[in-house]
């Protein structure tokens, strides 16, 4: 006898209707506006079984009629059905190593609300959560007041989490904050919107690849790698419109792929991880800049003509970072093959510099083999991709199993 | 409006009957042995339905009559059901860079016919096929003079296969067989068992991974890594007791990770992949050995004591493999995160010797971070994982989906 992967649930009655729910409200959300008759085309459910759906649906806030379409039958049109964005809407929150951010976005995905706290989190986590609880707490009330309803909410942390335990879910290491070993219920219980219901929490760049997946680089590419740069580097992959990261949530973590072999000592315990030559403090301390002191006097040293001391520094410090981050790319290309690559955060705003560079060593190392390689783009959502993926995560999950905030 | 991904089909009762034909079969491999009281215990189906499901697996020959259980109602034993190894079969077919192999494998996962042919397939495509034609063909005669019909063949080739079209699959890239965009259907057509159904071909380094999860290290852990090595070296990784293979299935390279920038030229046409110190044939030729004689010479000369000279290349040639081994399999934990790493093919048999370089180096540069390191261990399947790989696939499909080999 072989061991077998357990098998699926077998199907009944009860989880019909339910499962039906979704179906019928993820076609809503794929379509923008649809009919009845066009949700039994499209479904394949019969007629009553889709009014009979639809009026829960509506009943619950989470559908709305909205105009008419021209599906109707013997030319009549239809009434259109719609997401309704006025009631139903999630929470996303974010502790960067440097900022915390928190926003809501409606069922329609769109943002409602969207507040930041700049300054440094390298602190101990109660005085960080006590911060973050009254920045989402304020965003709460803002929410409240344009008629929403929190339902949920997700926070992104930049470290590895074990999530192994529902209820004991901590944070292994984030070492750009100085955290390890943290455990993380008793801070989320005391976070908006206080349901009972435990609050999602995962890496940022995760949850950055999620934001993407929804509102950027999944528009035009169905798989592909976000990398995300702060203080440290981090990296998100999307296969098929759905995020992989790994067997524990560990995947990804690209700025520890060594690309100097022997290298200088990283945060995280290795030696010559891309985050020494290409995680911005590295970046600005090689380029004779203060490593606290943001992006823009390396952006300004840049923009300098040649010869400048300055400005030669700066593109030497550059230089390697690109150099690195060819290397780490090359080896998440083979070993991941995504479609595309998303340069996030701080690296979104090197991509002049960074994407022609990125694209011509990629060419030069994959684009043999592979016939191709993955084009390097930037982020349009810059730096707010993890926060609104966190929101954006509440809202798939009630489109997806709309039950979870229904009646029975 | 936010994109949406495509929703999953609305269920109806047609398909709620070809659904749980594979949840009963499923169980019942999962299980071993069960009688239809307790499937329906384990299912949630009605006793009736069970009855009415099992007798149709009975009549296909997918399930048999096998002894009594302790699970019948009132203390009467009830009559138990396992998997028919007697009737359904699937071929596995590798090419290999210096060998063809052929092997038929019975539902219940049990190798039954294994050949296989020594000799470099550096050769066109035509002649390679004509030859693993008349393998698999007697295969395929020795199988049916044991009572066994096979249902359909998979194939592991080593290299980049292009799996958009389904009539239209392709050789993108096998540097080690000489081949490139080298279209597939037209052989596959004139393997066995010619059913008139397409013939599933993938990696070899994700059919290894497949045989690896069903026989060998998937007992041990649902998330590991198999590195293969032979001429190449591929990887082929399993999630959650499922095989990730990425977005177009060219995951896992392993090969061409970059060990030393900016070093030798690899067959891929890139610089300093981990194959340009750790493929067979490199490491043959950094010891001083003959790049085409095999691996003996070299396990020889490590048997010797050291200050001999062939004796001490061969300790050299293996460190620089290890190192560069160690790279890329820093890379892969921090990118794909696998629970335990095994090493497969040629890999295998250095194992004595690699295994503790790699986990010390391992430990070293991403313990840390992580708290822990996978283990590594080598193959129980050697370098048959991938061609039972094959045939299993065949296997698992009916099993997942038996209607596919039933009457409507």
């Amino acid at each position: 006898m072989t061991d077998r992967p357990a098998v699926a649930p077998a199907m009944r009655h009860r989880s019909m209707r339910d499962h039906n729910l979704g179906v019928v409200l993820g076609e809503v959300a794929r379509r923008g506006t649809v009919s009845r008759a066009g949700l039994a085309v499209a479904t394949g459910l019969t007629k009553s079984t889709v009014s009979s759906l639809v009026g829960e649906l509506v009943a619950a806030r989470l559908l709305v009629a909205e105009g008419r379409t021209g599906e109707g039958e013997r030319g009549r049109p239809g009434i259109g059905l719609a997401l309704d964005d006025g009631y139903v809407a999630g929470l996303g929150c974010e502790i960067g190593a440097r900022r915390l951010a928190v926003a809501v976005v409606d069922l329609r995905g769109r943002t409602r609300v969207r507040l930041e706290r700049v300054g440094s989190n390298r602190r101990p986590p109660a005085a960080v959560f006590g911060e973050l609880a009254a920045l989402a707490e304020a965003a709460e009330r803002r929410a409240e007041a344009a008629g929403l309803t929190l339902v949920g909410a997700g926070l992104a942390i930049p470290g590895l989490l074990d999530h192994a335990a529902a209820d004991r879910r901590c944070v292994v290491a984030a070492p750009n904050l100085g955290w390890r070993d943290v455990p993380l219920d008793p801070y989320l219980a005391d976070l908006p919107p206080r349901t009972g219901l435990p609050m999602g929490v995962d890496n940022e760049a995760n949850l950055a690849a999620l934001g993407e997946l929804r509102l950027g680089a999944g528009r035009v590419h169905p798989s592909f790698l976000v990398v995300t740069g702060e203080v440290g580097i981090g990296a998100g992959l999307v296969v098929g419109s759905g995020l992989y990261s790994g067997a524990d949530g560990f995947a990804g973590e690209l700025g520890h792929v060594v690309v100097v072999p022997g290298g200088a000592p990283c945060a995280c315990g290795g030696r010559g991880c891309l985050e020494t030559v290409a995680g911005l403090p590295a970046l600005l301390r090689a380029a004779g800049l203060d490593p606290d002191g943001g992006l823009a006097p390396l952006l300004d040293a840049l923009d300098r003509p040649g010869g400048d001391a300055a400005a030669d520094a700066a593109r030497a410090a550059v230089d390697e970072a690109a150099a690195g981050l060819a290397l780490a790319l090359t080896a998440a290309v083979h070993l991941l093959a995504p479609g595309l690559i998303v340069l996030g955060g701080t690296l979104a705003a090197l991509g002049p510099v960074l994407v022609p560079r990125l694209e011509a060593a990629l060419a030069a190392q994959v684009g043999a083999l592979r016939g191709t390689s993955p084009p390097v783009t930037t982020s349009a959502l810059g730096p707010d991709a993890a926060v609104l993926g966190a929101a954006l995560g509440v809202v798939d999950a009630v489109l997806a199993d709309p039950v979870r905030i229904m009646p029975a």
